[in-house]
């Protein structure tokens, strides 16, 4: 998943387009792009935005963004607003493994006990037990800037260096946990040179792919999270000559003025990977 | 608390010019800017300065930052240099909660049981266990980082990356903790844009104020913790677009290019809220 | 130790060359710069050639590297490629204290206990728990950044940003545990400005030395731990200022535009102790 493309579950009128942009899994989202006034009418929306994406041939992955735990609307957001065969279920601000407990309750009460988990990792409690939160039973997990510094009462900047210790240390966290994690949202929906800029912070410490909030990003976010081809051609041609010398008994060898062992193999294997070779 | 201006406890002569420089809070300090020879000698001079100080009309907060608990000065700084009506005692090189009740029963048998208590965290074990130690009974804490990266055996720069991951760690750990947390001090005093620049990052990173060892640094740390007035305009006229959509209904704006739902309008609202404003 | 250099275990030629590069100490890797089919020749290649230093008069200091614990060669590794008098033994991708307790048990089995232990930290696991892992009886450490994105699935760049969580978190952990780190390898070894500017940061960030992966990189990586003649003409400048003010008195003095006190003087008598000073 390297794009997760966000629709209010208020906009009925979107949800023919989503399924069109291209992105690897679509969100129907009940916590920020709903206010208040709107919470409850808007269960229904989100149930049937996504019950006419999943009979969409070869639509994406469907999932559903409640409100946050200790909320008073999360146990019937669960309830009544999940279809059967969405993927999976996006619950923001996790603070506690308590919240999680809550979560995988509630999801086996509405016989969805089988979906998949992302937790939204965007306050300071949050990010200070990410170790913890980032395991089974949460599959998936972002990283929110916005909400993060909010929180934390900073300043957000667009060079990012406020969020660079909670960005590294949430995509740590999810690595060691085996949990796939996506990348902070850019706001700034019209500027793609920030928007891949951010998205390449965001694939060099760790992230698979990215949250979007306008479908223009969907794009960008499968550039951004995808090898170039350049880099595979380099890629190839290093582990060429790496097996040829492995071959021949040596281990270490000169490549491109670099020093290239194992490290330098295993990321070249992994750029080939991620490309969809072999 | 936005600034916090040091003064040798050995310089009486500064005292009449302190309350005068509109710092948030004055500290008189007996640990770093005062020679082994004169620690003695410095008690009755800073529980004097104090006096005077808090005698003023409408004068700052005034703390008395004492030596490190495990040195032989402790012990006696509390008993003999703090007098009645200061408003906490500030305690360098905190690195363990053991030192932390060492603190709480000295200023219980000083009968300053009321006193707030400030924890410099400036060395790395301090850091390594900012989580536990910036908690209740802690209320405040400053990061030090010429000590931190003295200890370390680091190198100090100009552009704190050598900082960042220690700064990030302990402005996070206070918030978990409710701790008001001050920035490093900038030791070039001379250096406005400097200063500015480096409060700038502490702010963006979740400090509230600064640490200041000059008179001349009070007003930059107002300025740079104080959000401006453009700021603030464009975060009333966020909100004002945030809050008409809401009441028709909708969650998630286009506001001047950016996608604002809840973490942004949260942003916003702390802005205004710093700014004095309602 | 400034300067660790490595050298493949398979090229017995190059072993006569390496006692005249200068380096603190040399390392015969058995791990990343042998390929998988010579593993097991490799053993008696990196004995022979480490007993060959051994005999030199005033060579440096020699080092094993063998393959990680949980792999099928490192019990053998131990047991046959270490001859006695190796200052100690490089185990790299230590990821827990389960195997930190293999490696002393295998070292006791060999007669080899007094050997020293040098944890390679380099991957998303080994950072996590560095903490725990830094510590008697580990007393050195490394920080493979290649290894460590590689592991992570990020992304190598030249201006490191990828890795400065990790990276300063294990320097602070090492600190913290009493633990001597080395920094992470240049692999462009023709580009000798990438490599000072890449040990600069590392100095900065709390380590002791580099790793050098080519006999160039040694006097570099020297330079570059070593304090300048201009750093330690200042750093004695400062202090005499600041011990002719103590003597008066005076514990904070202005010099050269910046205030001065402990935690400055500190760090100039640790330049000056790090230039062999007194």
């Amino acid at each position: 998943m390297r794009s997760l493309l966000f629709a209010p579950a208020t906009k009925p009128e979107l949800v023919a387009k989503l399924a069109d942009r291209g992105a690897d899994a679509v969100v129907f989202d009940l916590e920020d792009a709903v206010p208040l006034g709107a919470k409850v009418t808007a269960r229904p929306q989100a149930r049937a935005g996504a019950e006419t994406l999943l009979a969409q041939p070869e639509g994406p992955a469907v999932w559903i963004r409640v409100n946050a735990v200790p909320t008073e609307w999360f146990e019937a957001d669960v309830a009544e607003a999940i279809p059967r065969g969405v993927a999976g279920v996006v619950v923001p601000k996790v603070e506690s493994g308590e919240q999680v407990q809550v979560v995988r309750a509630a999801l086996a009460a509405a016989h969805l006990a089988e979906l998949a988990i992302m937790a939204g990792i965007e306050t300071a409690a949050g990010v200070v037990r990410a170790d913890a939160l980032l395991a089974p039973p949460v599959t998936h997990a972002y990283f929110g800037a916005e909400d993060y510094i909010s929180d934390l009462g900073g300043v957000r900047t667009a060079h990012n260096q406020e969020v660079l210790y909670a960005r590294s240390r949430v995509a740590l966290a999810a690595r060691v946990g085996g949990v796939h994690a996506l990348d902070q949202v850019v706001t700034d929906f019209g500027d793609d040179r920030r928007f891949l800029a951010d998205a390449a912070e965001g694939a060099m410490l760790g992230y698979r792919g990215k949250l979007c909030i306008h479908p223009a990003q969907v794009t960008l976010a499968h550039q951004a999270f995808t090898p170039s081809a350049e880099d595979v051609a380099r890629a190839r041609a290093l582990l060429a000559a790496y097996e040829d010398a492995a071959a021949a008994g040596q281990g270490a060898i000169a490549f491109d003025g670099q020093m290239v062992d194992e490290p330098l193999a295993r990321q070249a294997r992994d750029i080939v990977f991620r490309a969809g070779g072999d």
